[in-house]
């Protein structure tokens, strides 16, 4: 039985994509629990400083600018580590305006993280995969399991070269774990929201377009009839799935990850609404023609009963209290948007 | 309804990565049917000069040495020409030994060969593709047709990689289709075998392994038990396929170009048997560890009947024919091996 455990406390993690959502709840969760250093590494393309500003000046932080496509940078950035995180990716949004520069980053770029991490013998890689793995459309419903497949007809071609590209990424750690030993945990996250949100997730970005409707008295939009599933997962579960993963005996296998339950559009439109202390009824509008807007078909559930299995993981924050973390953090002040 | 018909009379053609077993014998369909040129585009790294040797003084062929990964040559190789056929890619064998080289061919190599095509305002491009974008293993069973999802599940990493890629090639002419109109059909190729036969295809090598063992008096070797199924399409076949894709009216499409019938492993060697003029019978052995075998499930079938509808193609020419031309071109001078 492989025992690849890389406790926290003591060690030194790198955080590939780091000025993130994800990067910043991850690089405090794994502070908080000892860690000797964490370094975040972006070149500051999508993260921001504003990601990163609450954490800037911890001691044990440290903050290199540099390009997942330079692996000069990478090698350098894993110098002295021994466990790694790679959430560098351009999502389906971003793949659809520049799908020259997703599939770069998605694909070469995971391949320059593996083989910084190969050459500076880390101990353990964490990628972050995506339930795009299971693709879209009417095919993917019921429980979405590890092993349900990819379905892709009447997507989007950037949402499939998105899924795809996370398919590749997850294959490149299964290959230099075969080749080389390198021990990985795969987590396919749902979709993450919480403090410190950004823009730029399509599923997410509806949580705030809503919010930001009922604000100003408007009535929130619901696309279609309202019974689309979406299941996301809130960043503080993800940051502990993320520490697990290294503390974890477990390597050369993939998770899901993703909150308590899946939820409606119609359902998330009211417990916003609800959460904002009310507000007018939702408008049922059609879908935006020419927007990229990942449908999902019937009814799913992305089941995590696996990485409870596999890592002991499973999600606390339910949507109403996450929702709620995150109402208060848009009315902080440093919810603020530039 | 839209008309992207190509004639072939009178019309250039790039044919990227044409020193090949389909490249050449396509080639000779495109001239056979009054091509204005035929441009053979390769680098030789996988193409031969001898897989090109029948055709090299014909007086509207032309062979240009270039390389999917710089633009610039598929810049001017395309200039002048009306449609382009994209084969250049890495399959699962060689994608095993260099994934790195494999996933810039099969992705960033169909972007910069789209992107000569968009540039010089080519008409049509046919896509090479595979039935790989339906994966491997115990899910893939009963008829496979364009919807059916990816499976990957317990498949070796090259083999899912090399899927994977193929479903990001496809996903990028409709991409293109969408963003600047380039017409494209994505013809799904099943394992390719006939005359000029190459040595890397991991199902179409076993033809020829099979076949040399039978000629040296040894047995025949069967791995597993036999009945795992094969879907072959002779080269032939193919050719026709792809010069059927231009001529059609049909854009914006991907559809399966197989065989006959599928036929299962302990039949294929009966056959190889037989038509080599007898020989001892077959010897059942376990898997070669190591060793990237390509194991299907279930027995499967490929549908071609969406390709009949969509295009007017059928495969013709079934097993028997199509092992019987490839052994008479194995022993005819042509054949014999460097």
């Amino acid at each position: 039985m492989p025992d690849a455990a890389l406790p926290i406390a003591g060690h030194r993690f790198l955080i590939v994509g780091g000025a993130s959502l994800v990067g910043s709840a991850t690089a405090g969760e794994l502070l908080d629990h000892g860690a000797a250093e964490v370094v975040l590494f972006d070149n500051f393309s999508f993260g921001s400083e504003q990601a990163v500003a609450h954490l800037r000046d911890h001691p044990r932080l440290r903050l290199i600018r540099g390009d997942v496509m330079r692996l000069p940078d990478l090698l350098r950035a894993a110098e002295g580590c021994h466990g790694a995180l790679l959430l560098a990716a351009y999502m389906t949004l971003s793949m659809d305006r520049d799908p020259w520069g997703g599939l770069d980053v998605n694909i070469r770029g995971v391949q320059n993280a593996l083989e910084a991490a190969r050459a500076n013998r880390l101990r353990k890689v964490v990628f972050a995969s995506s339930n795009a793995v299971y693709g879209y459309g009417p095919g993917v419903s019921g429980e979405l399991v590890e092993t349900t497949p990819f379905h892709s007809h009447g997507a989007p071609p950037a949402a499939i070269l998105y899924g795809a590209s996370k398919i590749i990424g997850e294959q490149l750690c299964r290959d230099y774990h075969r080749r080389h030993g390198l021990d990985y945990v795969v987590l396919r996250y749902s979709t993450v929201y919480g403090e410190r949100q950004h823009y730029r997730a399509a599923n997410a970005l509806y949580i705030i377009e809503t919010y930001d409707r009922i604000r100003r008295g408007e009535r929130p939009q619901v696309f279609g009839d309202g019974s689309e599933t979406k299941h996301f997962v809130y960043v503080g579960d993800l940051a502990r799935a993320n520490r697990m993963a290294f503390e974890s005996a477990a390597t050369d296998v993939a998770v899901n990850t993703s909150g308590p339950a899946p939820i409606t559009t119609l359902e998330l439109v009211k417990l916003v609404t609800e959460l904002a202390g009310g507000g007018p009824e939702p408008e049922f509008v059609g879908n935006e023609p020419g927007k990229v807007r990942l449908t999902s078909g019937g009814a799913f559930r992305i089941a995590h009963e696996e990485a409870e299995r596999v890592l002991g993981w499973k999600p606390l924050v339910d949507m109403r209290e996450g929702l709620d973390r995150l109402i208060a953090w848009f009315n902080s002040n440093e919810g603020k948007r530039p």
